[in-house]
C-alpha cells in the first residue's frame, strides 16, 4: 500500500509550534508514513531570522521568501503557523492557487475570513483544515464537524482561553486580586507582554465565530460575537460567587435561539456552578462543552495552547490532508448551508446577579423589586445586607433577556434611594 | 454541489438504537443531505418482530430477511445496531461483498473480529466506522484515529461502562452496599436483568481491546484484556479510599510500556484520586482520558449509552461514510503497523492499597514489611489499628509490578501473624 514518492510539506513559521511540527516530523516519520500511507517530507521552511539556530531543521530548507516556497508548485500540503492576519491570508490564497492544501492554526485568520478562505479552497478542491485554532491539542472542529455531524448542537460552552483562565483560577483559589494574578500569569509565561488579546476577550471571541460557525453550518463573524473582558472582575465577585455556590470563568457561550431560527455567539466572564464540570477546570486548561438533541451533553478538556499541544492537532490534521491527497478526495469543508441570522446581545436569555448599594431605610426593597417587575425581569432571590445607614442589595433573577435586564439596570441607576450598581454579572450552566 | 440520486442506507435492528437512528434519519433528512451533499434514502429495516408497531418507519421497509436486505446489490451502506456476533458477523461480511459500506455499533463483535471484518473491508475498498461501539455518544473513536494520528498515544484512562459507574457512584454518595446499588440500577433501568456482562467487566474489557489496538497502533484481543469485575467491591473499601482522599471507579486501561515496545489492556476496580477529573463522573455517564506525547492529557466525556447518544454517533458514521463513498475514497482503516504485542498482567507496573488483619503483637509490623521488601515491593506508608488482639494493617505501596505485588500478598498469607488479607485494589490516575 505504501506510497514512494513523499508527500511534500512546506512550513510557514517555525516558533512555538512551528519547531515542534517540524521535530515530530523529523523524529515519527516513520509512524507518519504508516499512518498516511506514504511519506512526508519537510520541503521548506519559511522564517523571518534565517541565522536563528534551529535544532534539527536542514539549513537548505530555511528561507525568508515565503511566497516563493507556496509559490513552487511540488508542495502537496503548507502548513501556516505564523499567525495574523497578514502574510498569512495572501500565502493560503496563494498556497492554494499553486495546488496545495493548508492546514492553518490561525484563529484570528479564520475567525476574520474563513469564508473567504473556504471559498478558494472548495475552488481549488483543496482542503483547508485547522484543529489547531481553537483549543490547542483538544479535539473539537473534528467532532464538531464530523463526529456530530448526524446530530442537531443547541450550544457551545466552554472555555477557550488558557491564560485568562489561569488569572481567574489564581483569584478563586487564592484571593488575589486581577493585577496581582495578572503578574503571576506574566511572570509564569502564560500571559504575555501586551495581554489585552486575551484579558479583554478578543482571542475567546475568534474561537466563538469559529465553533458557532460550525456547530450551527452558519455564517458568524468576529463583529457578530459580544464581547466582554475579564478586567473588571473583583476579589468581591468571587466572594459572591462563592455564596451562590458558583465560581467565575470567562465563557464562550455560542447558543441556537429556543425558536431555532437564529443563533447569539458571545464571550464574557460568569458565574458557574461549582456542580458544573465547567467550574473545575484549572490552570490553563482549556474545556468545551456541547449540548446536542441526541448526543447530550458533551465535554472535551486538554491543553488549549503551547507549543506541543498545538503541534499534535495541526500533525492530525496534516494526517488527514495527505490522506485526502492520496485518495483524491478532499474533506469535509465549508458549512454553512442553514444561514441562520445572528441575533444581537440583546435577545441573549439568561440570568444575572446584580450588587446594588442602596440606601438603608424602609421600602427600598419594594422600590427596587418594582423595577424590576416594571421590565419584565423576575426576581428568584434577593438578599440585604445593612450598616450605618448604608446597605447593599444582592439580587439574582430568573431568565431574562439582556436588553430586559439592560433597562432594569438603566431604571435602577435613576433611583434615588440607589447609590450605585457595584456589579452585574451572568449566572450559566444550570 | 448536491446529487439527486439518494444514497441507500439499510439497516439492521430497530431496537432502542436503531429506531432512534431511524427517527432521526427521518425528522434530519434535510440536513443530513446538506451536510453529505446527497439525499440519504432509508431503503430497507432489517427487524426479528415484523408486527411491531414502529411510528415513522414506512411498513413496506420492514423485512425479516435480513440477508436479503444485505444482498440487494444497490445498498450503499448497512447499519448494524443489532450487537452480538451472529447473525451481525454474517451480514457485515454479506454487506462488504456485495458493494456496502458498513457502520456498527458492535464492540462485541469489533473487540473479537474486528481484525477479520477490517481485512474483508479493505479488500472490497469500503468503510467499516463503528464511533458508537465505546462510549456511546463521546467522539472517541475519531479522535484517537484521526486527531491523534500525528501524535503517540502512551495512555488510555477510562470508565466505558455506564451500569457499574451508576452502581459504584451510589455506593460512594449514599454508603450503599454492592447489592443494594445494583438492585437500584436493575429498577432505574440502568442495569440489565443480568447484570454479568457489565458488573463483571466484559463490556468494558471488549471497549478496552478496541481502544488500545486503535490508540497503540497494534492488534488487541478481547483475551489480551486482564479483566476483574466490580462484584467484591464494599462499602468499607469505600471507606478506605475516603481515607486515602481517593474514591473507585471501574476503569478500562491501556498503556504502553515505559520501553516503549509493548502494551498491556486490563479492566478492573481502582482507586482513583478525588483530584482527577474522572473521579467526578457521576451517574451513567463515561469519561475517557487520553495521555499523549506532544498534546499532553485530554478527557472526553459524555452520556456512555442510551437510543439517542448512541443513534448520534451511528449518524455521525453515516455522514463520513456516505461522504467517502460520493467521493470515491475510504476513510482510515484498520492500523496495526506497529505490532507490539501485548504484555500480562504480572508486567503491569501500579500502585497497591492493601488491607491486612493481623495478630495484635509486637513484631508485627515488621515481620510484614520484610515480606514486602522481599519481594522488591516498597511500601510508601502504612497505617497500623489494633483492639482486642486483633489489628489491621492498611499498607499502600510504590509502583510495583503486579507479578511482584502478587508474590508478595501469596507470602503474606502464609505468615502465623497475617489472619487474612481482607482487600487489595489498585491505585490509580496519580
Amino acid at each position: 500500500m505504501m506510497r514512494t514518492r513523499p508527500l511534500k510539506v512546506a512550513l510557514l513559521g517555525c516558533g512555538v509550534v512551528g519547531s515542534e511540527v517540524a521535530r515530530i516530523m523529523t523524529t515519527h516519520a516513520d509512524d507518519l508514513a504508516a499512518r498516511i500511507g506514504a511519506p512526508v517530507e519537510l520541503a521548506g521552511v519559511a522564517v523571518r531570522r534565517p541565522d536563528k539556530v534551529r535544532a534539527g531543521i536542514p539549513a537548505e530548507l530555511i528561507t525568508t521568501d515565503a511566497t516563493a516556497l507556496v509559490k513552487r508548485g511540488d508542495i502537496d500540503v503548507v502548513v501556516e503557523v505564523i499567525g495574523g492576519i497578514e502574510p498569512a491570508r495572501s500565502l493560503i490564497t496563494t498556497a492554494f492557487e499553486h495546488g496545495a492544501s493548508v492546514v492553518s492554526a490561525n484563529k484570528a485568520l479564520l475567525a476574520r475570513d474563513g469564508a473567504d478562505l473556504h471559498a478558494i479552497a472548495e475552488e481549488q478542491n483543496k482542503d483547508l483544515y485547522y484543529e489547531a485554532a481553537v483549543a490547542g491539542a483538544i479535539p473539537l472542529i473534528r467532532p464538531l464537524r464530523e463526529s456530530l455531524a448526524g446530530d442537531k448542537v443547541n450550544r457551545v460552552l466552554g472555555i477557550v482561553n488558557g491564560t485568562t483562565n489561569f488569572i481567574l483560577d489564581k483569584m478563586d483559589t487564592t484571593g488575589a486580586g486581577y493585577q496581582e494574578a495578572l503578574d503571576e500569569a506574566t511572570a509564569l509565561g502564560y500571559a504575555e507582554a501586551d495581554p489585552t488579546a486575551d484579558v479583554e476577550g478578543f482571542d475567546a471571541a475568534a474561537k466563538a465565530a469559529i465553533l458557532a460557525g460550525i456547530a450551527f453550518h452558519t455564517r458568524v463573524r468576529l463583529d457578530d460575537v459580544y464581547r466582554e473582558g475579564m478586567t473588571e472582575v473583583t476579589a468581591a465577585d468571587f466572594a459572591s460567587a462563592k455564596e451562590m455556590g458558583c465560581t467565575i470563568k470567562l465563557l464562550a457561550i455560542c447558543e441556537r435561539a429556543a425558536d431555532g431560527e437564529s443563533v447569539t455567539a458571545r464571550v464574557h466572564p460568569a458565574m458557574i456552578p461549582l456542580s458544573h464540570p465547567l467550574s473545575s477546570v484549572r490552570g490553563a486548561y482549556n474545556a468545551v462543552f456541547v449540548e446536542s438533541d441526541a448526543a447530550g451533553q458533551l465535554m472535551f478538556y486538554g491543553p488549549g495552547a503551547g507549543g506541543a499541544p498545538t503541534a499534535s492537532a495541526v500533525l492530525g490534521d496534516l494526517v488527514a490532508v495527505c490522506r485526502n491527497r492520496l485518495s483524491g478526495a478532499t474533506g469535509p469543508g465549508d458549512s454553512a448551508y442553514t444561514q441562520l441570522p445572528v441575533s444581537p446581545m440583546g435577545e441573549v436569555v439568561t440570568r444575572y446577579h446584580i450588587s446594588l448599594d442602596v440606601a438603608d431605610k424602609p421600602g427600598v426593597l419594594a422600590q427596587v423589586a418594582t423595577v424590576f417587575a416594571e421590565h419584565g425581569v423576575s426576581i428568584d432571590t434577593v438578599r440585604q445586607q445593612g450598616k450605618d445607614g448604608e446597605a447593599s442589595l444582592v439580587v439574582v433573577t430568573h431568565q431574562a433577556s439582556d436588553a430586559s435586564l439592560n433597562g432594569t439596570v438603566e431604571a435602577l441607576r435613576s433611583l434615588d434611594t440607589v447609590r450605585g450598581v457595584a456589579s452585574i454579572m451572568r449566572v450559566e450552566g444550570e
